[in-house]
């Protein structure tokens, strides 16, 4: 079958053929839509991810996917069904965190995720997955499905954020995106979605307008902050303090920043995963304002089933709109290089190989 | 009557005479019989938490207070019952923090602090206060009760901590605390309680053995660790990355020290009070490492009366031996100088203005 790999040793995504899946007892076979690109997607190429799968020298790349049961093979999904499958699987023989539906607080070792680390992800024609990895989704998913996967790392985050707000009565009203990139844009969306109880949402970029992701924000409801006038650190004197700070930058001094961007009770949820990088903070202060304004931060990985059933509710709140403006490219798999490369016209692309 | 006081301008406290308070509708007057000292106080003394009460050119101290109902002046109290005062009070008029329940949330203004910020504090013979900023507790903690407030403070870290974790299975086995002070050893005893989750509990300080503070650490059952040789960062390969920190020493390189010092999923409580300090860290590794490991940190401060009434079942459950190890000394309100001074030797000291 057709699949977009990186080889061992390279640093690009190429089309090539590979030998199709085989599902084991209890696994069913999947035929792939459509599947998304992400940054994560960059780094596994740029070989900041780690390990292929086991005795491989290449690794499928693709871990938002949305798929149709080609194959039930034995288990009780019906053929045909739209699927959209999790991330993480067990490494050797399940473990304590994926027998409590939890594999996104499972720690290093404990997994290995598809498309990214130890595991082939979804960027081929077929894949094979176990049942209790997939989320059943309506028809009318087929072509932005693969939404659910990106959209379920913040619907954790969100729920990581209530719960740790949940010892006193929390009832924000404001949230700050860092990041105007596809996760912060797609976090803006679920803010601003009617059940959403945030009333004002900021999102930060550093964009020049015109710009489509600016378009995108104001559409959507929220106030863009471009970075360059309005550090981190100075949106309560220009906007507001928030109730929430969502940090989709990977820039590291953000996720200190944030600490001076949250209104008392206030908790910042870090997405963002940035290499090494010293630099000088005022700690005593921060540590500080953390204390005598009972602030919070915390970091947030992955996600479980349950959020990316949350993320299916979610994503079908979304307006119309929203998808076409958003989604700036759907390509073939032969086009992986036009579908990989990134620019400011581009915000969220797709691989497509096949259609309903 | 007799109060120990801190003058306008002056950095020592000082026994004086001063009006006795007149209770009005709905509060009650308590007859003090003993005060803790804590690090706050020494702030109070040099100035570091603002003002006096309006109309006052001096603070009453002391905010740690075990009292007696003197009159009960039309409230439901009854006179002879053993009360612990808590801290905040609304400072105008109430607010929606003190409707709540929750004053230990309520930002800058919207509160005061007795003998903290703005409302004179418990070391007096006599202090009023309304019912229901008043724990009832039983005539055997006359003693001790004054340590319900300290307490209370660490129940509510302990209430965010496991708030903040409760959106996955989180079974806490580890402990660290960091710091030997006066909270941190009652934190120690609290994680080391019969009924804590906790089994294994450090205690971070730097004082040479023989020591009072680390021969009440391991008779706890904790084990004591030296930062001289083992910074927070080294901790677990010293010993074992743990699943709770509390930070109790107000040394903010601490507040960040802590996220290496957690293993996955773990949460950090941060309760010190810094002054600014810049120094160099590496943001980006400890940006990373909260988001793909899944930590939190947070900051907390005060109590509610919940928290309180947590503090009292928790007190009742401290072996009796650790009573007259912690308090190292007992001082009339004429000693005050003895009993404010500080050292190696002393640990927490009392003013006893009366006995039951």
């Amino acid at each position: 079958m057709k699949a977009i790999i990186v080889r061992r040793g390279n640093s690009h995504p190429e089309l090539a053929e590979v030998p199709d899946p085989l599902p084991e007892s209890g696994e069913a076979l999947l035929r792939t839509l459509r599947v998304g690109i992400d940054g994560t997607d960059h780094e596994v190429i740029h070989g900041n991810h780690g390990e292929n799968p086991e005795g491989d020298d290449y690794q499928i790349l693709g871990h938002e996917a949305v798929a149709v049961v080609e194959d039930a093979n034995g288990t009780d999904l019906t053929e045909g069904e739209l699927v959209v499958p999790t991330v993480r699987r067990p490494p050797n023989g399940t473990n304590d965190y994926f027998k409590q539906g939890e594999p996104d607080m499972a720690p290093d070792g404990h997994y290995v995720e598809r498309g990214i680390v130890g595991a082939h992800g979804y960027m081929s024609e077929l894949f094979t997955s176990s049942p209790e990895f997939l989320v059943s989704v309506p028809d009318s998913f087929a072509e932005y499905g693969f939404l659910v996967e990106p959209i379920s790392n913040s619907e954790k985050a969100f729920e990581h954020a209530f719960a740790s707000r949940s010892a006193f009565e929390w009832n924000p009203q404001s949230a700050l995106v860092l990041g105007n990139g596809p996760l912060g844009l797609l976090t803006l969306a679920m803010l601003e979605t009617p059940s959403s109880p945030f009333e004002r949402n900021y999102c930060l970029g550093r964009r020049d307008r015109p710009d489509r992701t600016i378009e995108i924000i104001e559409r959507l409801g929220g106030t863009y902050i471009d970075s360059r006038e309005t550090p981190v650190d100075r949106i309560p004197d220009a906007h507001e303090a928030v109730d929430f700070v969502y940090e989709a930058t990977g820039y590291a001094k953000h996720a200190f920043e944030t600490v001076d961007a949250l209104t008392p009770n206030g908790v910042g949820a870090l997405l963002g995963i940035p290499s090494d990088w010293e630099f000088k903070i005022d700690g005593g202060r921060l540590h500080r304002e953390l204390v005598l304004q009972n602030k919070a931060l915390f970091g947030s990985v992955n996600s479980n089933i349950s959020q990316f059933e949350a993320a299916k509710v979610r994503l079908s709140e979304f307006p119309d709109w929203f998808f076409d403006a958003f989604v700036t490219g759907v390509y073939a798999p032969s086009e992986v290089e036009t579908a990989f490369a990134t620019g400011d016209e581009s915000i969220k692309t797709v691989v497509e190989f096949d259609t309903l």
